[in-house]
């Protein structure tokens, strides 16, 4: 009998530890062993949950571990906590690794050999080089233990009821520098522990990842909810009282006072090891790979999730998304490919859903400058609907921004703001990007109509109508 | 100057009163005047909020009009209210039409003449031919006036404070008689008025929409609402008391007793006028037209909403399909092409979504036995998954079914089961589905991922991942 292929996996959450558990699934240990290193000491856990586990919507950590090391080698992989890579020879297949053990220094390195590798390594929170910024009391939110440590701090200002006032009796300060996803969710998440917030941005609009006049609308819904947001201002240093602590953070002009200082700046590709090993980077510092997963130039090294670049539909381009859903996606294809299947991963369309409070934050496709970027003519038009039938109990207002192209009238992009019912709407228009839909073509989609989930014209169709308008006027 | 071409519209709800509004916003009362005949008493009204209504979740029946005759007179559109026509006469472009004063016999017939002439009839009510069905209390629920009479004769049994118990003390039953849509949202609307409901289907199983496996979903969570569902045995009587008030309903072997009786047993096409023309009709009596809504073989006759078929775009057949949705784009689509543009309506999948109290049903597509009607070979899966991240308070089960076609992949239906945030999600089938996608490129669509919006992988992409295996299966 043939000795069994080695699979070796480098990063234990959704993209490495998916690959390992499609590629089980197809072929037993006879065939094929799969070994999994993991720097920390959590496999397969959800980070883009962190900031509801903060603000207490998800009860403890454990629940944001869809499953555990031990789980994992119940099904006959051989996963090795607290273990670095630190180094990948594709010319020879093998990694470099060493222990971690907890209170001791790190273990010796040792060699492991693969048929096929897996770099899974994720992304590290982007950190500028400011003067305080390792101080105590700021606080990253990308790992269970950023997760941790920060609940730490933040029941310890707070005391077990998790009162708004500090020990001294003011009110309890906390500044989030950065106003993207992690930032506007970690907002939310201390707004709902009662802290002061104040958000700070470098940009001149809170959601970049939103044209500026629908960013505009985040802005104001924030205020509305007591955040102070404060955008143009890059934060320049975090200061520290005499014990070594965060205690503000200062735009140059302004010191914004905190108890607690929370990172939200969004995330690079971790690929250092790719780097060195002279794999294949794209702008933003992601591993390419073809639509296979196979790391470009590569037969037999492969990766997923937030440490590559994926297909752009829409502009053609690759880019850097680091969202879960995408990261299980490319574990199921490259574990597909692994063990003899054939999958891709076609590519993204850009779609990305939020939320701060009961507001709901929602794009796909394009933006206005990315849609210019790329040399597109296009119109945009904005509509106001109702998430349900006017007269119907709980409808509430949305606005809808939509790009399609001139000429063509082909969906480009479609942004949405609003209160509940607004966010899932963006799938609408994703399917539609997708699928090369004209706008023309999704006003007369037809969609689920009842008075409590939508007035006759859905609101994505109400932009379509309108865009098709304007393409055509 | 040329006189003004006339626009004449039969039927003053949704379709109509939108091509006469769409045909006004396109040409002035200069070149075009427009007529609106309508025999009841409002116009442009949502028969679809009706439940709703009764169920008290709308205050009062003016919030279920869009808009009053007065305000479609204030946009030079000439709407005569309880105006009834008659008779069509194509070769002479005239309609014949009739007052009808309120208390006072029917006005003289007089002639009206068009260049353009829109039937928008809609639908009434299926009626079997039952014994005791024209009895006093027994109310149909598909015009205002029938909402008003139902919720008068509800008022009366409960009082002002809407107590389940009536003036005996006894509690207060309705029966129901239909478990399609507007049955089930009538049993919601009755059994939160704290009624005691059976719902009786000849059918086997309630929602007959749905496949018989999805349905019997919809019958335990009826149940678990504390309703009766009786299904399998069709109502044969409604049973008077001595005053002639329906006071049961029998299916042969048993009697329900009953203070109220609602028919909800679907609509048909609304088509005696244009039959009586000569126009041509399908098989369930709905008006045929082309994808511009013109009546097929005229040159000037138009007709949109609940009185035509329209093509499915899944099995190449016209059906009937009465929803306000659809109304209000035919209305569009008509409007346009009467005042020199040209629009057209390009057919539908087939989706609704519906309601019982917190249980949310949807469809799109094909059922099993119409796609085995038209031929086509197919896989069906079902999926259970959350509405959102298994972790994030407010998750709730949905199940998912899917149909492909063998060998090709090809989407073709998909049905929703769940609770909240289950319903709506059909439109991402709904768009797949017109695409033409087949469930393996589905299996990648990139959708709005967030733990309070959906697990990493999205319900209707479990089912489409789990279709693509048993397509290739």
């Amino acid at each position: 009998m043939a000795a069994a292929r080695r699979m070796v996996v480098v990063g234990g959450d959704a993209a490495g530890m998916t690959a390992a558990s499609q590629a089980r699934r197809l072929q037993g240990p006879d065939e094929l062993k799969i070994i999994a290193f993991e720097r920390g000491d959590y496999s397969s856990y959800s980070a883009c949950g962190i900031p509801y586990w903060v603000a207490g919507d998800v009860g403890q950590r454990d629940d944001l571990i869809a499953r555990t090391p031990e789980q994992h080698r119940e099904r006959d992989i051989d996963v090795r906590m607290r273990t670095e890579v630190t180094a990948i020879d594709p010319d020879r297949g093998r990694v470099r690794a060493r222990e971690l053990p907890r209170d001791a220094p790190p273990g010796p390195e040792f060699w492991t050999e693969f048929d096929d590798l897996v770099l899974a390594t994720g992304a590290r929170p982007v950190l500028p080089p400011l003067p305080g910024i390792d101080a105590e009391g700021v606080h990253g939110v990308q790992s269970l233990e950023d997760g941790q440590a920060l609940l730490e701090r933040l029941d310890a200002l707070q005391g077990p009821d998790r009162k708004g006032s500090g020990n001294g009796g003011d009110r309890l300060r906390a500044v989030v520098v950065g106003a993207g996803y992690i930032g506007v969710e970690m907002a939310e998440a201390l707004v709902r522990r009662d802290f002061e917030v104040t958000v700070l941005e470098g940009a001149p609009q809170p959601m970049t990842t939103l044209d500026p006049d629908m960013g505009e609308l985040v802005r104001d819904a924030m205020c509305d909810m007591g955040m102070e947001v404060v955008t143009g201002t890059p934060a320049t240093a975090v200061e520290t009282d005499d014990s070594g602590r965060a205690c503000a953070v200062t735009t140059g002009e302004t010191s914004y006072p905190a108890d607690v200082v929370v990172l939200g700046l969004g995330v690079a590709p971790e690929t250092s090891l790719a780097r060195e090993a002279g794999l294949p980077l794209g702008e933003s510092g992601g591993l390419l790979t073809d639509l296979a997963m196979r790391v470009r130039g590569s037969e037999n090294i492969w990766s997923g999730g937030d440490c590559v670049e994926v297909l752009d539909l829409i502009s053609g381009r690759t880019r850097h998304v680091a969202l879960g859903t995408h990261a299980n996606k490319h574990g199921q294809v490259i574990g597909a490919n692994i063990a003899g299947g054939y999958a891709t991963f076609p590519g993204v369309v850009g779609t990305a859903v939020s939320k701060v409070c009961d507001l709901e934050i929602a794009r796909t496709g394009l933006l206005e400058g990315q849609a210019r970027e790329v040399g597109l003519q296009f119109v945009t038009v904005t509509a106001e609907a109702t998430s349900r039938a006017g007269y119907f109990p709980g409808s509430r207002p949305m606005r809808v921004k939509m790009l399609a192209e001139r000429g063509t009238g082909r969906l480009l992009g479609t942004q949405i703001v609003g209160r509940e019912g607004a966010g899932k709407r963006v799938d609408i228009a994703a399917v539609a990007l997708t699928a090369g839909m004209t706008v023309g073509q999704m006003t007369y989609l037809d969609l689920g109509y009842a008075p409590p989930f939508s007035p006759v014209w859905d609101p994505v169709l109400v932009a379509a109508r309108k865009a098709t308008a304007a393409v055509s006027g």
